[in-house]
């Protein structure tokens, strides 16, 4: 694997909860930035045109597990790995690490699936466009 | 004025902070969830094909005034008052208040336009169709 | 088992994101609502003082497969399940499912470990107390 | 007034609505956390010990005006002006401006009150410390 992005972030006082820590529904909408700077690191979005079709990632499972608990302004770190790129799917790992130290916070799956939209907002699975995929593998 | 919709709900543990309580841009949440049901009420989605147009009412201008806090598992109703309406606009006022008894948890306000969606993505003002404006002034 | 409690909901505006459907990391939201409600259901709060103690049950692992997208106001089920106690652990199960027919929306399950709060705030994993034992296993 | 402090952000997908625009209500949450980078530019955290009490500034009072809507990816940035230091609240201003040139998105205000925080978790107005107040109006 040649891919190994680091996202940075801090932990905001809206995302914690009444027990003092991070929320953990949070956590997805972490990996899902972390994912989206990812696309935009080799020069995708997760919303694009391509080849005159509107393509997009949605997410069909996704799992976190929980190790230490994140505290108002802490500041980790999100290893993205697209670990296992399939005709129409990718599953991206993840890995949080506080920023200071090697402590592990969390690690988690998201598995995507390329769609299609149609005008009418439908989604239908299509192959990941080769250049995609090479981006992806490089 | 003749409406007087109240909308009920309970403080959930995701919408809590740090601080034990309500974190306070959730309310903005609630009073458009309240305002949502309020259109529900009245006959109307607050995203509607109307004469063949799309339209819809994004928010001009909000405000909120907090009294007394939401803790977890609270019960609360929302009054909404669509009380000032103008030609595109509409301005709603809020009132937070416990279930169990009378204090005054918040106050707000909602200015909205109503708008055309072109195809484009695009908003465009329009006047409140007439059939949507009796609704209201009922 | 005998527990089959059932939570309903509908879609809110601010829950869905720019593909028009609810944002994914929101099922985590609603599966904890629902959990809570479970909760309430069989005289417990997930957030308790008991024999002295305060004691919660914060997530060590999640997960959720997502089968049909939720719309802006579509209304759903939610089944809970406390498929699997364990000494510590409990493993909730959760089947989303459209209010008007049978369509699966989704499935989720979340592992919580039942935890004592020191005052510090820190959390030390504990037995699960027998009479919420009792109360999960009726 | 000295003070003039730039947030940088861009627009997550999450905090898009399907409108296909960031939601309204993430607005306040942007600048709570511009506010709270700003807090750290001059050396305090929102949440802080100070001279054995823990003390916060809730928000009493807030209100935005939508100008301009964002969209996913967009990046912008949030001027944070403390404009009005009472005994004991603070009136913060906010101007939210597109990175890339000078279109208005935003304005906002947040009151917020210096409080101490109880051991039973009950919040107390109190006098802004005098070092706390010195760094505001430095």
């Amino acid at each position: 694997m040649v891919h190994n992005f680091l996202y940075k972030r801090i932990a905001q006082f809206a995302e914690t909860d009444m027990a003092g820590i991070v929320h953990f529904a949070n956590y997805f909408r972490f990996m899902e930035e972390a994912e989206h700077a990812f696309w935009r690191s080799i020069g995708y979005s997760v919303v694009m045109e391509h080849a005159g079709l509107r393509i997009g990632f949605p997410r069909v499972k996704v799992e976190c597990e929980y190790k230490s608990p994140l505290l108002f302004e802490e500041s980790f770190c999100i290893r993205v790995i697209p670990g296992r790129i399939g005709e129409k799917s990718i599953r991206f790992s993840f890995e949080f690490v506080r920023s200071d130290e090697t402590t592990l916070v969390a690690t988690g799956t998201m598995t995507v699936v390329c769609v299609e939209f149609a005008a009418s907002g439908e989604m239908k699975s299509m192959l990941i466009p080769s250049d995609i995929r090479a981006a992806l593998e490089q």
